[in-house]
């Protein structure tokens, strides 16, 4: 696990001004990496390092900052565009690093001067997903959410007998992750009411949700699993990921080997992923329910029981086309925190890997929708909406059962302590366009 | 669809004399793309065409080779070692390189002596996957496959009642992806019997699946979905693959969404895929049986309908150990047909990208067991042993219900028609290694 280290010491302070403001998304104590590219430049993607309102471009700090030379060889990926390579390299080099992004980045560093042109504004940046990901495994670990679902479905048994004894996960499609800010279409696809033959045409329940991405950093050979007591060490840090679904492709397509076109239109991730370092004074005890059952041997370790999970408040922003218009902010819709996840990512690592299965640097690992406890915490409109049967009314008169032409939808996180700095996660917007004509095969072709 | 052509000409020989063997695999008519290196070299991978028992090393073979300008200019990717890129340069691309090497390669080409330098015995060459795979999708086309499964589980109901509407399809995952002759150790997983709680171990019913593989040439930008008129020259090539499969891990895992740790473990692909055109003289008609519904309009097409399947023959064969160790060759286990697919791959392309998700050069379509409609047509042990109940005999004494340790599992494939020269899929092998032992956590990690 994370230690406490000088990194996190709450009284530092940036000479990076925009850094030290109240509720600043990126303090000093984040130091989130992501990959962007100036505006208007076509250039390859350059890594940078979030902090107040400003990047930090590390291929300009690698040249001109004053680094020992460990760093400077710590910073060679990165100054590369690679930030995989970076990942690969575990957690010593994340803490090394971090160390002396903390040191030259803090108020009175002698590394000011060096770095300040080094600053480009988050307003002038394009963000990129934050890696590459070769593979992506969404996961199931939101108890609410898998028991309102399923009683949707299957009102007498909500949970499957599996549910609290495995993590329950599927493979993703990794080719249509996109960044926040990347508009998606609406998708066309074959759906079925009470008519005889299905239909094909734009989705009409189209819904998000809200889960957290877990980034993998050192990966393990095919055919070696990740001890428990090594996984917690194997991620690299956290994102915000919305599972975009089509609900109505979903009931008809998934039965029996699971989601498939009802998701991998397009996924949407947060452009920064914040360290697991930078998470270390929000961990949280891994506590069963009474009466559920302890996970197995190779799911369980003492270490994970005592500060498994982590305390982020998740929120979920609506804002429509109608609001826009009207330069009306949004709505937020919900508020949970992944804390109430019932499987820790520790415990994703280590099944995963259980049967051999090798995870790469930049891999990325869903956490499945993250619903609260409470009427009104869905995080979903599925959820929310009853099945779609209860549509939500929005402060600006209009409501919503699915998500309409235009709408924006904005994941939020943050963590907040009593004396501590507050670690944000920056938005994961995307807004929904219009389904697109589909180019059907002339007759005869 | 592919052209029959002048590289088609059954009566075409190669001065490559292993290419004109009764039987041979890789005639001049085949050219079938692999990446391999030298037995014994680190060096990066290159690309090859398998001609005979030789492969054309085609990084020595553009240097070396009398090539036009156009030419020597589609042999650059490929030169490099990248397979992908001239994946992405689509169909025109595939049908001039062909005619190129079939004239350089055939009998009486006066670029014989150049060449013959450029080539190296597939003995002495270790393969890898054919190519880069960013994602890797597993469809479920074998009818009779699924309803044999179907039936094991829902007597009353064996196929669900999407299944002759869409091609069924899952994510798999893309980086346990495996070249023939790799050999992969038996997984651990969560099972569950009749005990109350379930069990973490070896799986105890470990299976193959034979499938064929589709790889994608051009891809789609995401929102832009492929027309069935399109989507035929979108793949590549075709290749075997092995979706090795824990049944008892399935079994507990899957529901509600789908295979997961039962799958990802390992999957063997064949090393060279053998290209759209040179299947061009083997294509079906894609004929729905009599009741069934037609495919909607975004799933049909006259050439579809016309030419859609493709004629090959399917076989898995088994060695155990106990025959490899009293030299006794594999024994074949069944046979089948890909032209019994219950969608083409044109369909596969089509139906993938219809929700407007990206296919990327490269990409892995998976075409779900192909099991013929007979008894002993199954392309499973779960189906040739009923579930495991009914162990089948081998022809040296053993039975097998379920996969042993050392058991050798060879896919292979092959197309033959009156007039044709053979065009041959090579072996799709690889061996079940022992377990290892899971390291667990130690206690108070």
């Amino acid at each position: 696990m994370s230690r406490i280290d000088a990194t996190h010491d709450p009284a530092l302070a940036s000479w990076v001004d925009s850094a030290n403001a109240a509720g600043a998304e990126f303090p000093i104590q984040n130091l989130p990496f992501g990959r962007f590219r100036r505006a208007g430049s076509v250039e390859p993607l350059r890594i940078g390092v979030a902090i107040g309102d400003q990047v930090l471009d590390l291929r300009e700090a690698r040249e001109h900052g004053p680094w020992s030379e460990d760093i400077a060889e710590l910073l060679l990926p990165l100054a590369q565009g690679d930030l995989n390579a970076f990942m690969a390299r575990g957690k010593p080099a994340r803490v090394a690093l971090r160390a002396a992004l903390s040191q030259a980045l803090r108020d009175g560093s002698n590394a000011q001067s060096a770095l300040t042109v080094c600053l480009v504004a988050q307003a002038d940046a394009v963000m990129s997903t934050p890696c590459s990901v070769g593979d992506f495994t969404d996961f199931y670990t939101g108890i609410h959410h898998a028991t309102a679902v399923g009683k949707l479905f299957r009102p007498d048994q909500p949970l499957m007998p599996n549910y609290k004894w495995l993590p329950i996960g599927y493979h993703g499609r990794s080719s249509s992750l996109r960044a926040s800010g990347h508009g998606f279409v609406r998708p066309l696809g074959q759906t079925k009411s009470d008519a005889p033959e299905p239909q094909f045409g734009p989705s009409k329940r189209l819904d998000y949700e809200l889960e957290v991405g877990a980034l993998i950093a050192e990966g393990n050979p095919l055919g070696e699993p990740i001890a428990m007591a090594q996984a917690e060490d194997r991620w690299f840090g956290l994102v915000l990921l919305n599972d975009w679904s089509a609900r109505d492709i979903q009931a008809w397509e998934y039965q029996p080997l699971g989601p498939f076109l009802a998701k991998n239109f397009a996924t949407t991730l947060s452009p920064w992923v914040v360290t697991a370092e930078a998470l270390a004074p929000f961990r949280a005890p891994f506590v069963r329910p009474a009466g559920d059952p302890q996970p197995l041997p190779y799911l369980d370790s003492a270490a994970n029981r005592e500060c498994g999970g982590i305390d982020i408040t998740l929120e979920v922003w609506l804002q429509t086309q109608a609001m826009r218009e009207q330069q009306q902010p949004a709505v937020r819709l919900m508020q949970s925190n992944f804390r109430d996840a019932y499987w820790t990512v520790a415990q994703l690592v280590a099944h995963h890997s259980s049967n051999g299965c090798n995870l790469q640097p930049g891999d990325l690992l869903g956490s499945g929708t993250q619903s609260g406890a409470a009427e009104g915490q869905g995080g979903s409109l599925l959820e929310l909406t009853k099945g779609g049967k209860q549509p939500i009314a929005l402060a600006n008169g209009e409501t919503r059962t699915f998500l309409e032409d235009g709408d924006t939808v904005i994941l939020r996180g943050f963590c907040e302590r009593a004396g501590q700095r507050r670690i944000g996660f920056g938005d994961c917007a995307a807004t929904l366009l219009p389904a697109v004509t589909h180019p059907l095969s002339p007759v005869g072709s």
